[in-house]
């Protein structure tokens, strides 16, 4: 028995920037995206929008770092889905990353975990794209 | 003032193999994340656990399907977190992607959205990890 069998998909639309960038200041958990020599990782971060750009905190000696504050690509993603009808949204920010300076003004993302959490990295987007799941 | 002048971080555990695995599965909702030229991608996916490997569908024409399939590395992960006591978990399957087969017995991950989702990937595990944030 296929899928397209016994139920209706949901619907995909999509979201405006300003839609995203609202629903990512709404949550204290995203998720950043880079990739080392074995390819695509995926890691939670609490988080705090900047204007358009993400701030999170690593800790200066985490394999997160090494591979973030360069201008290396990375992406912060966010989302939430409902299983009671098969809906939610998701929002992907694609951009590169950069290490803030101390003494630069800042927003601060506080992470819930224990650490030396002292870098803070700045995603700066080349592009925001969301998409909203609606219940058939 | 800084971050650990007025809070308690959360601690953070390694959780075993089993238990990620466990949490992977009871969970209709998942992420995976691919490299294109521009860096790294994460997309939700419904997904199911096909002993230790993951399997979900995409459109055969999206651009998911160019990036996967062909032992491609690609990175499946799950979260969840509460924000009232700062605490959760979140796991990461990093791995290589395959096709899976028409005619290959399988697990069928349903996907909520629409679209023509008929190409099935798996994810087989080259590493699982997962850690708990338990609250202060």
């Amino acid at each position: 028995m296929s899928v397209g069998e016994w139920w209706f998909p949901s619907h995909l639309t999509e979201m405006t920037r300003e839609e995203c960038l609202e629903l990512v200041a709404s949550l204290r958990v995203g998720r950043v995206a880079y990739a080392d020599d074995e390819g695509p990782v995926v890691l939670p971060v609490n988080h705090v929008l900047d204007g358009e750009s993400v701030l999170f905190r690593v800790s200066p000696n985490s394999e997160f770092a090494k591979h973030l504050g360069d201008g290396q690509p990375a992406s912060f993603q966010v989302d939430d889905f409902e299983d009671f009808n098969m809906s939610g949204w998701s929002v992907l920010i694609r951009g590169t990353t950069q290490l803030v300076a101390e003494d630069e003004p800042h927003a601060d993302a506080n992470p819930w975990a224990e650490g030396d959490r002292t870098l803070n990295v700045r995603i700066v987007p080349t592009s925001v794209s969301g998409r909203r799941l609606l219940p058939a």
